[in-house]
């Protein structure tokens, strides 16, 4: 009998059962943490997960609702009409009785979720584009019969010296009723003091507004109250995008390999992804989507193309220009957002084909350009990108780092989920290891912990920043072959360094570092190096004051480490900064002020630009960086944690 | 068996038919001039209509394509793809075997077509909203890979000086094909200087617009190169709400009993038939509707409300304020309009709730506000329109003359069209009656010539002022029914003159002016007059300078007569013009000249409307205006025309 494919998302993992076993069984033995408090007894409503439906081609199958065993009725306790029409379940009551592709929701996940895009405390100044105001009208008279939409802007302009204002076509078709409604006492909202784009009967004094950061995985909304700049809701969705390609040059790679609705796919779903983002989050807030006045978006190149459903094509061609560099105001319903219909959405800009609207919000959000000091600034997605400069000058640049961080090209990488090794501690002389587990923190009893299933991102930076301070590998990133250690050993003619031994996982296997996997973490963090090295040079900049990690995988990383392995240059370590989502950030932070709009615009026009691959020296940095931790390149701040054999 | 009923517009006729005859046939019974050139041998293709489709709640019936023969072979030849989906046929070879309403369009129809809205040769100076700049771009390189629109827009800046551009969401998606189709050689078309509307490859120096009329009953196009302010092709349909009511306050009524659904049917109504004026025009002028980058819209108050679809029931109710008074530009692509996607649509604003963008199209036409003399200008509608005033001050009103100058509540009354008398001379001490039919000077023999079928509104202000003027009525409307003529006759005990003997027409029986038919014309021209003293009270104004007859009805009245009925005050006939389609010339005036626009915004925002019904002496004046021609005033210029004896 062939066994049924599931597939998981956000984690990507793939695992086959046979018909009958529940998701969140299928989940467990994948080391997929789902929240489960009444341990499957369909009592808690803890396990909720979504089907996603569709012909899924990178997979090859079709998930469809009928692929689950029937809603019962114990689910309807927890979840609602809309939901189960979208398509969530229970993950202990669904059975899988054929292919299927699982969402699990962020609030379902356990553990530490590193995807999750979170959102700093920052202090921000209030200054939002939408403003509130009460109107108390003189009814129409025979003396005075002056239309009403006139009447209602003499008004704000008497009252709130508001002139020469227009209205949204929408928002004029509510105006008659909405007056008479409120018995010519009304709440007018008006957009940057241009348009009327709202009008509601009596006294109103709150307005909100969503933040969206869509990344290339994960797609995060933020429901902020407009007035207080708080946040209401938050919500994080699977960039549903993911099915056209996991990264930024395959989604590219499949508007042009399928010219004729590619692009039109690929836009279609992510308006259909934010408008269910949409929707939880307003429900959660206790809110509707006509409740949203206004929106910001930030997100990568490729990204902000294909949401506009503007072809990407181009941003694949050198000299790589985008259709758009500066920021977009529009309806969101031009683009098909279900949220007020008069609402704006304000588009951050971009700095380039590769350096994203994302990047925009972490410089807004950072604001290096207030700095007196020298600044680096790192956000590691599957392209690594940097910002460097102080108030005199900001440059930036894309690094082709590829996806060794995330845990690609690595023989036992995986994603930062459950089961992922994410510390590594080898003891000198000894060499014996100690490693973290995701998910470990959270079990109860030592049978409940996971065990190890691989290792992400961080993981491997500990691991090879280790192998390195403890000499297991030189600086050239070759395994010392004469050190006598039980863990070092040849494979099919290549060395490996044993991580995790058999019964230390759960996949019946050891768990190693490869010489490959050195090689490709080196050409990772040798391009970073190489750019930031550049960048340098082009600024004049002989040492960095302050290094700033920005994404979540610049949050968990060990950032001495990250210095011992070389990814950025020599800095003072108490002067290395990880802030989390900065993008979004950013975004909530254009959001509630207009002043970060201008600053915003002025980054777009302003941070140059370099393409490293035409650079004169690029080659030659690149091959130095590729050392651990740079060829030529002295770390003052290391000397006090890696031995002078070992550094020099 | 059942006689089948056919209905046709523009013209309101009725007839019945039993199955098989043709269209053309029944058309000719009826007295409705189709043209046929060739005698209904399908040969010439000149007598195209229209089935209009649907059920026809005031009809009572459904009108469907299978109510009428097959299609034939014959009729390919004359009938394209597209017009035969639209329900077009030829008149000879459509029979009718059910109920049909059949739209004979302008183009089909013989002899004078009054509901024509002809345009005036007038000069207009060009200011066009759309500006088209060629550019010749550097393409992108790597050391300067700028984005593709902010490229333009820098061109656009150091060439042409236009500076904080933004761009329409859909002209932005073409740009990326666009630049490199014309190889980074494009002409831009900018809005107002302030927004990007179009990019095509290569160099275009023709840009076009199109100006629209929407009457009550019929709506004009005009479609105009906006370069030149020539008009490139012009069309006109029956306004397709005229189903839902004949006049405006019938449908306003119909939006207030049929809340549910009832606006938004009347709005759907008129973008349709706009679009299928569009479509017909812009094949007329070998053009497509992308051609189309600017519209301007005039119409009265409820028509502009319904277009816009906004609610007019406060227009039925006192005070009668309008929703927006101001002007409007907006996307057509919001409104639904099949123009250019990126095409904007300037709405004139209006007066009140009783005179509306028509007016203010008229007065921007007409330019009564640069002119020294006294000016009363005056479009009659269903509604009577005012406007006077010179360039010191301008006030506006709306007298309520009711239907009878349209030839409704008048006994043998009808609508200018064929063979309606429009022409009416009685001679005094015989009483002879010498008449004019519409379609009579068409004619080749006199067998072929049309007989009168009843009294268009032309027709029955000749009428009464001839028999005012033959003293067969005195001043008071009175017939004298001392005067010998068998043409004055007691039916039901009621006087009345005939016009036409039976055998002089159609219809089998005499074309007679009843005492009550005098009665009502009283009380429409009362109410003109009335209106008209009132202003000139307002202004101080003792004499008038000058009259200007606006709209279809005006250019095809006797001056004359029209001063001796009383229908406005004394003023030297040589004053006293027709302008014709003045709305609309406004409308194509606004089209290719905003300095217009500035001009409508401007009169919508000075003209004073005066509600005639709360005015003290609106009462006494009406009472005294009802007499012929009124009951006080001096003729001074009507002298040499009407002998003492009638006057005094």
């Amino acid at each position: 009998m062939r066994k049924l494919q599931v597939i998981f998302h956000p984690s990507h993992r793939k695992g086959e059962t046979s018909s009958g076993g529940t998701i969140l069984k299928v989940a467990q033995e994948l080391g997929i943490g789902i929240e489960s408090v009444c341990g499957g007894q369909k009592a808690c409503g803890k396990c909720k997960i979504k089907l996603e439906k569709g012909f899924f081609e990178r997979y090859g199958f079709t998930s469809h609702p009928e692929h689950l065993s029937p809603f019962t009725k114990k689910e309807e306790k927890f979840i609602s009409e809309a939901e189960k029409e979208d398509g969530y379940r229970l993950g202990c009551a669904a059975q899988i009785i054929g292919d299927v592709l699982i969402f699990v929701p962020e609030v379902s996940l356990t553990g530490i979720q590193m995807i999750r895009k979170g959102s700093m405390e920052r202090e921000i100044d209030i200054k939002p584009a939408v403003s509130l105001c009460y109107l108390e009208l003189a009814p129409p008279t025979h003396h005075y019969p002056l239309g009403d939409l006139d009447r209602i802007k003499n008004t704000l302009f008497e009252k709130y010296d508001f002139a020469s204002l227009d209205i949204y076509y929408y928002t004029l078709l509510k105006i008659p009723d909405t007056l008479r409604k409120g018995n010519w006492n009304v709440t007018v909202a008006i957009w940057m003091r241009k348009q009327i784009i709202d009008i509601k009967p009596g006294r109103v004094e709150e307005a909100y507004g969503l933040a969206i950061d869509i990344g290339t995985t994960t797609v995060a909304g933020y429901l902020c109250n407009l007035y207080t700049g708080k946040i209401i809701a938050s919500e994080s969705i699977m960039n549903p995008q993911i099915i056209f390609g996991e990264d930024v040059m395959s989604r590219i790679t499949y508007t042009m390999t399928h010219s004729e609705d590619g692009l039109e796919k690929m836009h279609n779903s992510i308006i259909k992804g934010l408008n269910q983002l949409i929707r939880q989050i307003t429900e959660k807030a206790g809110l509707t989507f006509e409740d949203i006045l206004e929106l910001t978006i930030v997100g990568n190149t490729a990204m902000h193309h294909c949401l506009l459903k503007i072809t990407p094509q181009y941003l694949g061609v050198s000299p790589f220009p985008p259709a758009i560099q500066q920021s977009l105001n529009m309806k969101a319903r031009d683009l098909g957002l279900a949220v007020h219909p008069s609402a704006n959405v304000y588009i951050l800009p971009i700095e380039g084909g590769f350096v994203g609207a994302d990047n925009v919000g972490v410089i807004i959000a950072e604001k290096p350009y207030n700095e007196e000091m020298k600044v680096l600034m790192i956000d590691i997605g599957t392209n690594g990108e940097l910002v460097m400069g102080s108030h005199e000058k900001l440059i930036s640049c894309s690094c082709a780092t590829g996806p060794a961080f995330e845990g690609a090209h690595i023989k036992f990488g995986m994603r930062a989920a459950f089961g992922a090794i994410e510390r590594v501690k080898i003891y000198p002389k000894t060499y014996d290891v100690k490693f973290e587990v995701i998910g470990k923190e959270d079990c109860n009893s030592e049978s409940s912990c996971p065990k190890a299933k691989g290792i992400c991102g961080s993981g491997i930076i500990d691991a090879i920043a280790e192998l390195y301070r403890t000499g297991i590998i030189d600086k050239r990133g070759r395994f010392r072959d004469y050190i006598q250690t039980p863990r070092l050993k040849r494979v099919n003619g290549e060395l490996e360094f044993v991580i995790a031994w058999e019964n230390e996982t759960s996949i019946g296997r050891e768990i190693t570092i490869t010489q490959q996997d050195v090689r490709n973490v080196q050409l990772a963090k040798g391009a970073l190096y190489a750019g930031a090295k550049l960048m340098m040079k082009k600024l004049g900049i002989e040492k960095l004051d302050k290094v700033v990690l920005a994404g979540a995988f610049g949050s968990f990383i060990n950032v001495e480490n990250a210095m011992i392995l070389g990814m950025f240059p020599d800095c003072d370590l108490a002067k290395v900064y990880a802030v989390g989502n900065a993008a979004g950030d950013g975004a909530r932070m254009a959001l509630v002020n207009i002043n970060k709009r201008a600053e915003a615009e002025q980054i777009g026009r302003q941070v140059k630009y370099i393409e490293l691959s035409i650079e004169d020296d690029f080659q030659d940095e690149f091959v130095n960086a590729m050392l651990i931790p740079h060829a030529r390149d002295p770390f003052p701040h290391l000397k006090s944690i890696v031995s002078d054999e070992i550094l020099d």
